[in-house]
């Protein structure tokens, strides 16, 4: 997507251990109107397959995932990270490496909102090794619900999550995938390889 | 607004502690067409103050920030509670006591994103002692912002928060203000009194 090509282009900073910052308008500030338009994307992208319920994991997927559902006009759920008293009965748990913070978490999402009958779309602002992904493919598949596919603003296309979760046969479908990046050269997308 | 004191007495849960649970529209599950109703009311009611910026705190309140801001075409700015190497740059930082997790807990916006001719309207799913609340304004005074208001979705006006907040001369409008609630009584709202 060219729009959120040029916008990375233009705001994104990489900064040390090749770490792209993208604070400006995807997951600290964020674009609201610039993300409507992603939103207006995925819908495009997805609108045939009958989604129920869009699943995202906190906090940084919330505002892409809720500005997105409202096009399906689908609830959002959001896994936790935290077990918190604001849940209510059972869980399902799945858990998550992260290798921006070097420590696994468990997420939880509770029983009663994931569906044997649902038809999921995961949103999330990133893609790059895909742990959190297959965590939450991990949450759907236990809840005996069925997966649409991924939509994903930013994939780290040099890094191995999207193709694995590719080759497990899930439809993943990002809006700008990123080659390579260095602080020197910038930041090269796939479709211009 | 009575299309979320309905809501919250259907679907709201009165749980141990005297916590209500609105996690099947809220904050675990969001009801993304329903929060997009009530952000269109945070609309009406702040439209004429030339707000250029939301401000909330991660995870919970990014939701209902994300889907109010968009009717007012500006961006939102989350507070997050971990220090993390997505944000660049100095940030402005307030303390936050969480009387759920009963601690202590730092929140971070970076500088670079509130700015002293900022107009902020505060958005934030509760209100109760106003712990939050009264630090995400520190965030705004440190910044040399100004406050147009707080957006909250559910007060508990039994709680001192938001008297406390009006009596500093804050703006804040509550959707839904909770008198009392018990289990074996439901909820009973301000309005009702």
């Amino acid at each position: 997507m060219k729009l959120l090509e040029e916008r990375i282009r233009r705001d994104g900073k990489i900064g040390k251990g090749n770490v792209l910052k993208v604070d400006s308008f995807l997951n600290h500030q964020m674009d609201v109107p610039f993300l409507c338009e992603l939103g207006k994307e995925f819908y495009r992208l997805f609108k045939d397959e009958g989604i129920t319920k869009v699943l995202t994991i906190e906090a940084s997927g919330i505002g892409i995932a809720a500005l997105t559902a409202q096009y399906f006009g689908v609830p959002v759920l959001f896994a936790k990270k935290t077990p918190t008293n604001n849940i209510s009965g059972d869980v399902y748990r799945a858990e998550v490496y992260s290798y921006t913070h070097e420590r696994t978490y468990t997420i939880y999402v509770a029983k009663d909102f994931l569906l044997p009958g649902d038809k999921v779309l995961i949103v999330d602002d990133f893609l790059a090794k895909g742990s959190a992904l297959f965590a939450l493919l991990e949450l759907v598949y236990c809840a005996g619900a069925s997966v649409a596919g991924a939509g994903i603003a930013i994939e780290k296309a040099y890094q191995e999550g999207g193709s694995k979760v590719r080759a497990a046969g899930i439809r993943v479908e990002s809006l700008a995938r990123i080659a390579s990046m260095d602080e020197a050269g910038g930041v090269q997308f796939v479709d211009e390889e």
